[in-house]
């Protein structure tokens, strides 16, 4: 049997002001950091020992996974970052309030921008202050990889190269594998893992800085699927996520 | 020509306790922590770039790169951990008060063991508590590998096969390299780089969480090398550590 361990980074200080976050790279609040540093004692407390970590390059996962390592005395674990594991690109909504822009389109429009599948918000404009270009992070990606925007189809096109490229040959290779990641590339993980539908999906929600374990067979197929710790904690924190999109 | 940075990790609690560290794997100080961030923000000031990035399996040389990175709002650079680049190891004297230990067996023995080439300090028993069995970063080292004690010739015996293997392909082929590691693997890095003698290099004290740059040449000669930032307080910071064995 296979484990691996994702965690969604903590709550960001954009996601305390309710802001549409996507690539923007903010920091994690006081709050994120000791759900960070919580996920990481709750591992160490059940034993988890991990061989290959898997991040994006946001510093909101990268700063969860540090806080969560460190809490676990195992600060000198190998770390993979990779753009595939960003956060869904939120385009022109980016840095825009979730209350306000619902209240601007309603919260139809903007639970559509939010929850469908397959329709991406406004794209930002290339010479947008907002987007990457420029950003040395992305300069050695192919045109057309860095998006302008990303319905959570796109998101999952770019996330699964990674998953059977980096993460799936290693878990067949024995390694246990832990994931700092947001709460769209999770998704995309999870719909494939767990074979969800497009209309499914969207509907998930995904807690911050909760450990969530997959126990897989030798093909990788999900066994089941559990989180770590206090389940009705799990249950409210993701509830909350879901209600960030009403006016 | 090629840029290697190397930075010594900032404060430490044992640092400032004034204890024979080693391998202990002790935390940074406020101080420490704000002297990587301080070297992260020179960094960037100066217009660093880096491909690659190095350190030990110790948190207080991770957390001096991660804080440092995270000033340089480089947080997604790759960072290979080694046991190679650790401390040298201290023997029986982990733990102890420098000054104290200076008061037991006088000023002279303990300069012979913190700054002889070749004697090491007392070896620890395999069966110590401060021993590394039982630590699964060192589980799949070979028999032998794992160190009781280490003269600085032991660590600079064990330091260059990681140069040679990690860092300097690296080099070659362009990308820019940082280390953050400690005192004494440091100085076996310096001591291959520069020539210097077994003699002189015991007498070579490197600061804490201060830039030192090396430019070298295609062949990886040292053309220069220069402390970032006020070499005023480099050159106190450096006579600092030096006078730390005195009682």
């Amino acid at each position: 049997m296979h484990k691996l361990v994702l965690i969604r980074h903590g709550e960001s200080t954009w996601n305390l002001e309710n802001r549409f976050t996507g690539w923007t790279d903010v920091a994690l609040t006081a709050t994120g950091i000791e759900q960070a540093r919580t996920a990481g004692r709750l591992l160490a407390a059940e034993g988890y020992e991990f061989d290959q970590c898997h991040t994006s390059v946001l510093k909101r996962a990268t700063h969860t996974l540090w806080h969560c390592l460190d809490a676990m005395e195992r600060t000198w674990l190998p770390v993979a970052h990779s753009w595939r594991l960003n956060e869904r690109h939120y385009g022109a909504l980016q840095g825009l309030n979730k209350a306000e822009t619902a209240k601007e389109y309603g919260d139809e429009q903007v639970l559509v921008w939010r929850r469908s599948y397959d329709v991406p918000p406004p794209a930002l404009e290339p010479q947008d202050p907002r987007s990457e270009r420029g950003d040395i992070r992305y300069a050695k990606l192919e045109a057309g990889q860095v998006p302008l925007t990303e319905c959570l189809k796109d998101t999952v096109a770019r996330v699964l190269p990674y998953w059977h490229e980096a993460i799936a040959p290693r878990l067949r290779a024995g390694q246990r594998v832990l994931i700092a990641a947001h709460g769209n590339s999770m998704r995309a993980l999870v719909k494939y893992l767990d074979g969800i539908s497009d209309e499914d999906i969207v509907g998930l929600n995904i807690p911050n800085g909760i450990p969530l374990v997959y126990e897989l067979d030798a093909d990788l197929k999900p066994l089941r699927h559990y989180y770590l710790g206090d389940a009705q904690a799990a249950a409210r924190a993701a509830a909350s996520v879901a209600a960030q999109g009403k006016a």
